[in-house]
């Protein structure tokens, strides 16, 4: 079982779930095949002996009153959940299959931003476009503000956008239904500490902020993208909807996965965002997968790692809270595409983390991949997986899916 | 009074305040030189009898209950409180002075957007980059995603923000506190009722979803905006602060101030941007003025008017749904800087709603302004003000202030 479930024991996320007979939003963890009601265990009185630990923490709706406990506090739930779980009695007791539950979106979040810190993604999407890599892009994480009303969790019916453009460069714009619609693979971070307006976050201290990953689908219109871009940056190519998988792989599930970066850093970076930890804990060692299902065939379209971004998430968090903006538990952060060199034995590109990237001409058109698969129609859905292993211990775990059906667009909308 | 203050009888704005004596947040309105503590109102029964009101919505420490209420029945609140609160016995027990109270941030909001939708700005702004005005702008509103925990109440001072850029063209990128501290006269616009993901709010109906307006000083860094822009637009650059007044004028109130646009729209919008309302109630006739106080004086910047904008809140308003975005209670929108061309005796541009656009040549050099003001030094303080008549009455009636103060960078954040 530990093999093939992304939840043994040694991963225990957590994420908020409700079920036909409850209807209630509460939290959970996941374990093997089952949700874990913490409401449930909190109210049997599992977490008393935890100095700090608060009532009424796992019934909330969202995680963040959790979240927002010190770490010490969070750490020691971690640790009586592991001891009360490995008894099988136990775990049955409180378990729910997980295809039985609905999971919502786990935190309440004032603010998301997305970053563009996969140099991979980043030449690539530069080259289509015929523009060089602005200056910036090697000195700062390049970032953007998202609307926290497109975020959406795992399973949430994703639909196709209307928006404005011009279908070829010499027609009129039009607002119409997007032909381009797209996915990212990236991952997002979400926050458990608050820090003050005004404050500057020193990297050293970024994990202390950091409750945990998902995996997220930053999903793409990019007729309406490229055409609103300049000169204030995306706005409602990526507002029909940013999903994320729904359960949040804690920082301490992750400890064992830490790892160096894989990029060398040229020019280096600013002082204050110059890693200052050890060389092999500076960023985390996923694997994630993206295939798209269309007419109930399953297409692979990316292979990539986490490690493989220019930026890491702690250097991007550390650029997020630089000049004052403060930073507020349940906020989010995507870290951008993921898009690695990688290649199978055909020579083939197989890390491009979008289908945007594979319209360039060097990694072949649609019309000449096998696949035959350019952009998303309706009906496709996008799963998105991520993987890891903990190196102390051997043992692999990971996110469980990120998904989403693309629906057809709103009738009539012009 | 009625002539000097912003808050006659039929003005009525909302905001929320606390005291020495009450430090509970709690719901206000503003008469003359007093705010009327609503939440002590509505312990004493006086809105009872309206049908579909809520308990205890005013002694909340935001408006958004309230704004969430049907707008018949907010109409019916603003007409008890026309009728009692001028009884002078009424107006005075329910009474604290306006210089006594603490005003706090209003709505809590989920999503903030600013638009950049004056054509003078743009023009300006773009003649000093040596660029054209993107093609996108004349058919859409053009529009950012700030983040929601920029956002401040007037009377907070605003710190200089740190962040990246190049002190020369020539020079390497540094680390350190902002040289060109600007500040962008804009208003804004808050929202009272939700839109469901994936619908799209049609132009008619745009009224319904606005609870009023606000002033808004959306302070820049230009040197960090300027730097970061390339591809994905303002982040930093905007984030260390957006001040708002502190009273809501409410859209019934401003029914007396509705006016045409002074543009003409060429090209014509596309449809679902296309105002089908009467031509004069397309946007709202507000007087702004923002000026600045160094060292005890003050100068006035800018003199301009919301209804010199080229794209109306209502088309902003609904340019922001059409992708499917949604909305949320609380939501704000900034309408961007309100640039005029307007002019004085001597033929300068006294309609410039911001200091970066002073520092054009055919605006002038601030070295050669008689002022000596070229960008904010810390200890300024920028105060904007908001005007308007209700056409119906021949009343005039305000905003109130919108201020804050320039203090200095946090040290050794590098």
């Amino acid at each position: 079982m530990a093999s093939t479930t992304p939840f043994p024991i040694d991963n225990l996320p957590y994420g908020v779930i409700s079920t036909v007979s409850d209807p209630t939003p509460r939290c959970a963890t996941a374990l093997e095949n089952d949700a874990i009601d913490l409401s449930a265990l909190e109210r049997d009185g599992f977490f008393c002996s935890v100095p700090g630990f608060e009532d009424a923490v796992f019934s909330q709706p969202t995680l963040n009153a959790f979240a927002a406990l010190p770490k010490s506090t969070r750490a020691q739930v971690r640790d009586l959940l592991t001891k009360h779980l490995a008894d099988l009695d136990t775990h049955k007791k409180y378990a729910v299959p997980l295809s039985a539950v609905e999971n919502h979106f786990p935190m309440e979040t004032k603010n998301f931003s997305d970053f563009y810190c996969s140099l991979e993604h980043t030449q690539n999407c530069t080259e289509i476009s015929n523009r060089a890599i602005p200056e910036n892009w090697f000195y700062v994480p390049s970032v953007y503000n998202g609307r926290t009303s497109s975020l959406r969790v795992s399973g949430t019916p994703v639909r196709r956008p209307w928006g404005v453009f011009r279908e070829s460069p010499s027609s009129q714009p039009i607002f119409s239904p997007t032909r381009r619609f797209d996915f990212e693979l990236e991952m997002g971070v979400f926050l458990s500490k608050p820090l003050p307006p005004g404050e500057i976050l020193d990297i050293q201290n970024a994990s202390e902020y950091i409750f945990g990953l998902v995996i997220l689908n930053d999903w793409s219109a990019r007729d309406i993208q490229m055409f609103e871009m300049p000169p204030l940056g995306p706005f409602h190519g990526k507002g029909s909807g940013t999903t994320i998988s729904p359960w949040i792989v804690t920082l301490e599930a992750l400890g064992g996965s830490l790892c160096a970066s894989t990029k060398v850093q040229d020019p280096a970076p600013l002082h204050h965002l110059t890693w200052k930890g050890a060389i092999d804990e500076a960023t985390f060692d996923i694997e994630l997968e993206a295939k798209l299902l269309r007419n109930g065939k399953a297409y692979v379209i990316t292979e990539t790692n986490l490690n493989e971004l220019y930026w890491t998430p702690y250097q991007q968090l550390a650029h997020l809270t630089s000049a004052g903006e403060g930073l507020s538990v349940g906020d989010i952060f995507g870290t951008g595409t993921i898009t690695s060199a990688r290649t199978n034995s055909d020579g083939e590109n197989t890390g491009i983390a979008c289908l945007f990237e594979r319209t360039m001409p060097r990694n072949a058109l649609g019309s000449t991949k096998a696949d035959g698969i350019v952009y998303l129609d309706d009906g496709d859905e996008v799963i998105m997986e991520g993987w890891c292993m903990n190196r102390h211990t051997g043992r692999r775990f990971g996110f469980g899916q990120c998904s989403g059906v693309v629906v057809p667009a709103k009738e009539n909308a012009a």
